[in-house]
């Protein structure tokens, strides 16, 4: 059966999440009925990444099998109309081997958690950021992110949920960033723990208010014990941007 | 009385516009509807531009007055509490000298026209942007935006329900950049007719997708009717972004 990779945008705001579930509206759920809808197949589409209700994808990635070839943008356009009026779309269709796995075939994810830091609350961007008040700091947030770089036991800042094996992942890279009063945190790993940016972004954001001293954030980390950490950042603040893979996995000759 | 001055941010949205209308949400209406929930004043909000249903604002400017000098975080922050849940808040409130006006002291108007062109519609950016698919070339829309530039009769662009004396303008600038999928139309000047930045982007447009030659700019402005120009382009692609005022214009000593 013929393999295809989609990538994709969304809003998570309506959703319950990324992954199908009894009684509530998934992004999932939606991209099957849309591929239903298109070619009468019932497929499983997989995700890269399980984003929970409230996140968004500006890069997520997916992949299904079909019965039949189908032209890569016919896919794209079909999937397109049959997901309106949901806020999912479908930016690029590709044809890929047998072997790749939106999920397991993935090498690194990256988010950005958008945090707009004014005194004022959000019009225009309300439910796409963390609209928080009071002057936070970011090269302070920067320095303090940047000790959570590297392999280590994450379990100060992991969810309650989770069904990883193991707590330990490497951090690439994280960087805090601000434009105006736009404050970026931008992360990349092969994979996170549930909640993981989130709890990250809600333990930096406390030192960048400066309610936590920098060093806490070792202190944190050593404690390998959710507790120790701060609060969970808000869903809507978060963005799926990018899955990476192999520079040739998944590439098929012709589609 | 004493005069505030506000710069508003708000999402077009759900409002016909900023002017008060007898039947239909007004973004003015909603202004004036918080400051005597704060202040039990009835006030008459002034703004700098009159945007249409559906055009959205970073940087709207207006005046009021009230009775009482009221400190201007105050202000800020009372007139966002009582506009929720509308998408307006009041990013800055500033004391001002009693000759300030924002539409009649403003040296020039700042629009931003946002365009996403790729072949996927638009998820997280639906309703903030128009989604043009079929690429568009934005090397050829700015050159002929730049035939645009200086004082012309700008008949051919100007919405028929256009209440300006004259149908002459100077439009100080105009650039059309492209940033991945996204193209922004930039334009300034000190007034623009009703509709000619939506109708000088529905004409540009054209001329990107090469429907229209980019001379055909020149004989569209010459023809000072508007059966010549392109269509208006949709009012959510529109941003007034800023207002510019003399440097010194409404500064009060204390507040």
């Amino acid at each position: 059966m013929p393999r295809y990779k989609l990538t994709l945008e969304y809003d998570g705001g309506p959703f319950c999440g990324w992954q199908r579930q009894a009684d509530q509206a998934s992004v999932q759920q939606a991209l099957e009925e849309a591929v239903t809808a298109f070619c009468g197949e019932s497929v499983t589409v997989q995700g890269a990444g399980r984003t929970d209700a409230g996140v968004h994808a500006l890069g997520q990635v997916a992949h299904l099998d079909l019965a039949r070839e189908v032209r890569i943008d016919t896919l794209r356009n079909a999937l397109n109309y049959h997901l309106r009026p949901a806020p999912i779309v479908v930016l690029e269709a590709a044809a890929v081997a047998d072997d790749f796995h939106a999920r397991f075939s993935a090498q690194a994810r990256h988010y950005r958690y958008r945090i707009v830091n004014r005194p004022a609350p959000l019009a225009l961007e309300r439910e796409r950021a963390w609209f928080v008040p009071g002057r936070v700091d970011c090269e302070v947030m920067h320095e303090a992110a940047s000790r959570l770089r590297g392999q280590h036991d994450f379990s100060s800042f992991r969810g309650a949920q989770c069904q990883a094996r193991s707590p330990v992942k490497t951090l690439d890279s994280i960087t805090v960033t601000r434009r105006g009063s736009e404050v970026e945190i931008g992360v990349k790993a092969r994979s996170f723990l549930h909640h993981q940016v989130r709890n990250m972004v809600g333990t930096l954001k406390l030192i960048g208010q400066g309610k936590w001293p920098i060093d806490r954030i070792e202190e944190v980390l050593a404690a390998r014990n959710r507790a120790a950490a701060g609060p969970t950042a808000p869903a809507c603040g978060l963005y799926l941007v990018r899955v990476d893979y192999e520079p040739r996995s998944g590439s098929r000759r012709s589609g």
